[in-house]
């Protein structure tokens, strides 16, 4: 007795954005929460929408609600929770019944489920979907990992509840298992980049030249109809317009600066080590949220070290400086991200379009920016390494921009104010525009310790070894000295 | 029928130095090579200790050459070969023996064999063995886990061989189970990014002002006379010396900028990652590590990227500035690497010490300085949060020298020179010396795509939300906006 297009188990706030989504859009949706109460009041909220869901109080009435092949939604907190909701829906499911996991799960928990729902016959989908809240009720950025056959049972809802640009649905199947978890999770480290970058040009602002919460939102609110136009720049102007209802101050004056993370930014730092990768831009930003969290010490810091005092930041910035220096680290942290996902897609065989990856992300998405559609542009024409940094545009953006992340990071650093986003950013720059780096005496260092031997620039072949002993002072350093 | 005292088996650099050193001690040894051919070459090469050795041609032969209950130290490549090596040699083993892990393990490895051979009434001990193949020669630092019943048995041995400070052996079973693997792994970290940080100041004297190996090298032997110093700076004058036989130009330019890395680098930061901690300028150390590998793409970097040529620094900077900033920079370095030992200890259960720690630093392993000696000190009574930033001796030492590592990064940073690690080093100092950060506004941020709510300055509590249903814009942005 199938009464719904697609199940949804799991209501929680982007659970039920996205069933309401699914709905508007025209599909009948049979929806499950494990505690039934929740059911009610969404229903009621519904409104109009309402006639389009099937309350299905058991997951066994959820299964009997669907048409086979059967596909079922699971909307839970990422990690044993999923396994749980498997474990129980499994029971009720028939072979070739998909199961699709729209939470933000590890991709390497997502290769082992979809393994494991394989070998019995089920399929299986990760899905990440970003744009929070609003983004899940209006249109989130999809992207899908899982085999081509899944995502044929559940494409054209997907298509249809997805965001659009330029007409174009911002959802697509990026590669087999966890391609799609795995891409949303260094979405999620990008955004992390992004989000430390604009505070720390906000911090630049207010605490090095002391400018108004108002001043600063009117400059976001311009650098959104230039080539740094973004949610996130937009979200920032909002952000910074908002009031306090209490004290009538800005709000954001009132809120501790203690920063939260769920882990998709460690996550994207842990793959990216594992793959010999460094995304240094984002590891600066999740530093920077752990840190946050040090506020106890951070208050000692306060008393006891010294340096330049807020406001003591020297002339003000030209605000086109600071512009440009965020783009051009915003270029930088995105080239990172994307080197991570080539990198990743070769290991891990999945063949991801980068192209179309940032396609999908210039909508709908937490990062949608207008840098995104030349950054699907450039890969059309993939550059030596898939190296953002090395495509035409993004080479004229960053020759034309990098010295003005210089200038802010040297100001920056010189008035005690932290910025290690920027920081990171201007240092991968500087690092891989140099054919000659400064790594031979590390090399050196390793090979007069650890006889780790070292490659020559004259010749083929590893493993030489320089000629230390006619240098080693084996006087002292073990024995009674240091 | 036991003839030796202690049984070694892995003769490669590291185990041939440490068995001599052993053996130097008046300890007898047998040892074991899987391939039996190298132990000639080594009986040949041990000169008048050739006699306190048993050679072992097989595992059996080793342990029938031992007293019960036995020791015998495994001394081979970290991974896999440690478990083929235990599975071999457990079925000649009793009881109460003793297995030592002297490699590089992942200290996670270590906690899996030790319980796993626990379980079978053996005992084990991982021992972090640091100082390159001289240290094991002549004396290493040896960071030890285990059970104390274990380290009895080997601690006379390990404790004779140890490097010496002032008298005092570097080597103390540091807690339980992986602890020494853990400890050692640390030291790893910390030594990449002393290494790094040389580097970076190396590549400001050469590349940015042009000064010759001969003069770069004297002012390093300078340092080595005063707060800086340490063996990695004494060896960074004695590498810089040394002349290319073949071609008689300084070694180090005969050297291909490309370093290799075998993996605690690495180790250190997922283990940082996965307990919430950013060890910011390891991060740095390692991340420069893995750009160095991309030579080709730098190479195309070099041709495509502009900037401040070398050369272009501007004024020489001044010989004082460089060596408080790398002072500094090693200082803030090494709060993260001991803030980590700090956390790591409260999750597992170690109890670490860390001022004993510090202490068998000091001599035989390769960041042994002067600096730890201070850190010992700093340790016996402990600052805030166990952050030595926040110790009263280096309070001191940075607010009269991060002034000089603003000024070094900021002009590396004008000049197009790359300097991660040293701007990193700044970066962390100047976000834990401000009560209030940019924090806030990522918060606000967080809550008003995601309503992750936050914490307010006013109350307690959290989960708080703004007003931003008063600001936020639906009108574009996930249906085609971008």
């Amino acid at each position: 007795m199938a009464e719904a297009r697609i199940g949804l188990t799991g209501l929680g706030v982007m659970g039920a954005n996205l069933a309401l989504n699914i709905a508007e859009k025209g599909f009948s949706v049979a929806i499950h929460n494990r505690t039934g109460s929740r059911i009610d009041g969404f229903i009621a909220e519904a409104g109009v929408l309402s006639d389009r869901f099937v309350v299905a109080p058991t997951l066994e009435s959820l299964a009997a609600a669907l048409p086979r092949p059967r596909a079922v939604i699971i909307m839970v907190k990422a990690g044993d929770a999923v396994d749980a909701v498997i474990d129980l829906l499994r029971p009720h499911l028939d072979a070739g019944d998909v199961l699709i996991d729209a939470g933000n799960a590890d991709f390497r928990d997502t290769r082992r489920r979809e393994a494991a729902l394989l070998a019995e016959g089920f399929q299986f989908i990760g899905m990440g979907v970003s744009g929070g809240e609003q983004g899940a009720r209006n249109g989130p950025s999809i992207m899908v990992g899982g085999s081509q056959e899944a995502y044929r049972a559940i494409s054209e809802i997907v298509e249809a509840i997805a965001a659009r640009y330029q007409g174009l649905p911002c959802a697509a199947r990026l590669g087999p298992d966890g391609a799609g978890h795995f891409v949303k999770t260094v979405h999620n480290g990008i955004e992390y980049a992004d989000m430390q970058m604009i505070a720390e040009i906000y911090g630049l602002l207010r605490q090095g030249e002391g400018r108004s919460t108002e001043t600063v939102m009117s400059l976001f609110e311009e650098w959104n109809g230039g080539p740094l136009k973004s949610y996130l720049i937009e979200i920032t102007a909002r952000v910074l317009a908002a009031r306090d209802p209490e004290t009538g101050q800005p709000m954001v004056d009132a809120i501790l600066d203690r920063v939260g993370q769920k882990g998709t930014g460690r996550w994207t730092l842990i793959e990216a080590l594992k793959l010999g990768q460094s995304v240094s831009v984002i590891e600066a930003a999740v530093g920077a949220r752990s840190w946050s969290a040090a506020k106890d010490l951070r208050e000692i810091g306060a008393e006891r070290l010294t340096g330049p005092r807020a406001g003591e930041i020297g002339p003000a910035l030209l605000d086109a400086d600071l512009e440009r220096a965020l783009l051009a680290a915003r270029v930088i942290s995105h080239a990172q991200g994307f080197a991570l996902l080539s990198v990743a897609s070769a290991e891990f065989g999945w063949n991801l379009d980068l192209a179309r990856i940032a396609e999908i992300w210039r909508a709908g998405c937490i990062i949608r920016s207008a840098l995104l559609d030349d950054i699907a542009g450039a890969f059309r024409n993939p550059p030596p390494g898939n190296s953002l940094i090395l495509a035409p545009a993004f080479v004229r953006i960053l020759n034309d921009d990098v010295g003005s992340l210089r200038r802010v990071v040297a100001r920056s650093v010189l008035a005690g104010l932290s910025v290690p986003a920027l920081s990171a950013a201007v240092g991968y720059f500087d690092t891989m525009r140099r054919a000659r780096g400064t790594g031979a005496l590390i090399q050196a260092q390793r090979d007069f310790f650890g006889a780790h031997g070292f490659e020559r620039i004259d010749r083929d072949g590893n493993g030489f070894h320089g000629p230390w002993s006619m240098t080693r002072s084996d006087s002292g350093g073990h024995r009674d000295g240091f």
